[in-house]
């Protein structure tokens, strides 16, 4: 097979939501035992599962987290707060179990997968799965040229849609995405200041804290990229990918594909994995139907993303962390929602009354 | 022992939450491997249940949910959209397991305690604890004189107050309040009107689904209340509770001040909790320090209840159920704000750099 024949068949595979299934689901709901839509969001989110599954789940959704992990050439710009070398050790720590979202998949009861998607010094770490493509590790500086080879683009998607292909057939239910890459909030922030569009300022923030004079050299090198990338209108997303994106991005856009043609929801995280549905929503619109956003990061572009993608967050928890922590926060709902669906009794079956027809007042 | 005497030990009992212990929590989570306070949210609710506590937590806080049900004399004025005996068929559906509360505790691990505060028919049910005070099912008609008697409500704090003490001895760590009664967001209203002080229009709402028609009725019943109790400035809350209040938010005033005596955290839920906890608010202000808010209702009061006890809550999912399931629905995230400070590693331990101490950018 052709490198990009695997792309191109799953974009081709993605279906719309099945909103019969939604309405399907509305109305199992309402026979419950409880007021119609009193349990709010929970209730909108089994809909959202169903039609994005396409039948109405008969029992709980077996969560899988991918946490990918890339090193950034744009990090010698000194846009973060951390030195480099703190991806590769950040990744050893998502393997041994130490690593904030280790513990919190775990709670969630959810299988961890660490990817090395590039990372610079990610030497084989036991638990680790490796998604080298054509042998790089950390992309070029963005601000002086293209990230990364198109077609190394397009390989890192493929890799992510065949890791999804193996955690479906595994019997996993719904995926959440994590990353991990110093700097990759820059790259995040010029794919969404370059396929929105939006000003680079617009969308730049303090990611997991630098200082202002920071910010403002994030902003700079945003802004150099998208020069040296020369945008048309309608920009190529894989183009925009290749240019500014990152080896984590690029392998999270292919679990988003993925995992919309397998009609498997994905829950985003922050900032970054939302810019890696922005890139997989661009290239097949009814991607955003089957993604689900977890929380709103403080990062400015994480909203302005989330608007794009039509997505309201389950959280808003200020979390800043990324790693796919938000996903893992927001598993316990998805497991709720689809709990009152399977597990509470009908209005029926339970021998409840409903609603009064008319209530029928005292004199008063 | 006399009735009053444990209410009156219990307050005079009641700690501030420990800012020495937040401290020290904060310092620890500072040590994990993520930049400091990128977990938000969660971090601030860690060093939230280690000052109620007055210690670091060192494992997960097993849960329970208290569910008290009563029945309300207002519900004769029209102002909900359910006739009264759904309160007692709901009661029996919270032992049976088909109960949305019976569905979520379960999925929270959570331990469901169903207590019949004076549900009318509310005749003994395999797996609800009676706690029926004086003989007394059902309010009066608060519109016509007061809901209870004085010592009725005193009684059933007491009872509230004596559950925990029982939880609390059999290792449970966190108590989650939940409530059914017909019409009982009627009574929270007038609670909150009298002790906030508040218009009774700005606090009440459509509760689980009246009609505009209802909800004129509800207004005009809740001012009714609050002629018939003639309030001076700063009102004793007993007495406001006794003229306007429930069986089971009494009761679960009790709970509340109990576990704030034993240095256990509150989840409260929908407004109906809300107005019980700031009952034991004013009893004793410390008690909105030991609380923890789980979600934030449509209906109007609970906004402004929440804002007079300084809580901010977790999820905003547009729940107006009540029963307990928004505590139950956050509890998830108290699991996960305990487990990072249990399970996270250290950057020492873990062998990551920290931030640079000035980030060196390459020229430009």
């Amino acid at each position: 097979m052709t490198r990009g024949d695997l792309l191109e068949r799953t974009i081709a595979a993605i279906p719309a939501p099945d909103l019969d299934v939604a309405a399907e689901t509305a109305r199992l709901l309402d026979a419950k035992t409880k007021p119609p839509g009193s349990l709010g969001r929970l209730e909108d989110l089994a809909c959202r599962i169903a039609a994005i599954r396409g039948s109405v789940p008969r029992e709980a959704l077996r969560p899988a987290i991918v946490v990918a992990a890339a090193d950034h050439g744009v990090a010698v710009r000194g846009v973060s707060a951390y030195p480099q070398e703190v991806t590769a050790q950040m990744l050893a720590t998502f393997a041994g179990g130490g690593a904030a979202i280790a513990v919190l998949a775990r709670e969630a009861g959810a299988r961890l997968v660490a990817v090395d998607a590039g990372v610079i010094g990610g030497a084989s770490v036991h638990g680790v799965r490796s998604e080298i493509v054509d042998g790089a590790r950390g992309t070029e500086d963005l601000t002086l040229g293209p990230a990364m080879r198109r077609s190394t683009a397009v390989g890192l998607i493929e890799r992510g849609i065949a890791l999804v292909g193996e955690l479906t057939d595994d019997g996993i239910g719904i995926v959440g995405l994590g990353e991990m890459g110093i700097a990759n909030t820059t790259s995040a922030s010029a794919l969404a200041a370059a396929l929105l569009p939006a000003e680079p300022s617009s969308v730049c923030g303090p990611g997991t804290g630098i200082d202002d004079e920071g910010l403002v050299r994030k902003v700079e090198s945003v802004s150099r990229g998208l020069v040296m990338l020369s945008l048309g209108p309608d920009p190529d997303p894989i183009e925009v990918l290749a240019a500014v994106g990152g080896f984590e991005i690029a392998f999270l856009v292919g679990v988003t594909l993925g995992a919309a043609a397998r009609r498997v929801p994905v829950m985003l995280d922050g900032f970054i994995t939302s810019a890696a549905a922005l890139v997989a929503a661009r290239l097949c619109p009814s991607v955003s139907g089957s993604s689900i956003a977890a929380t709103r990061s403080p990062e400015p572009g994480h909203a302005i993303v989330l608007d794009a993608l039509e997505l309201e967050p389950l959280l808003d928890l200020r979390l800043r962390l990324g790693e796919g922590t938000g996903a893992a926060l927001a598993f316990p709902l998805v497991r709720a929602a689809v709990s009152i669906l399977t597990d509470m009794a009908t209005f029926d079956a339970a021998g409840v009354s409903g609603p009064s027809e008319a209530p029928e007042p005292a004199d008063v």
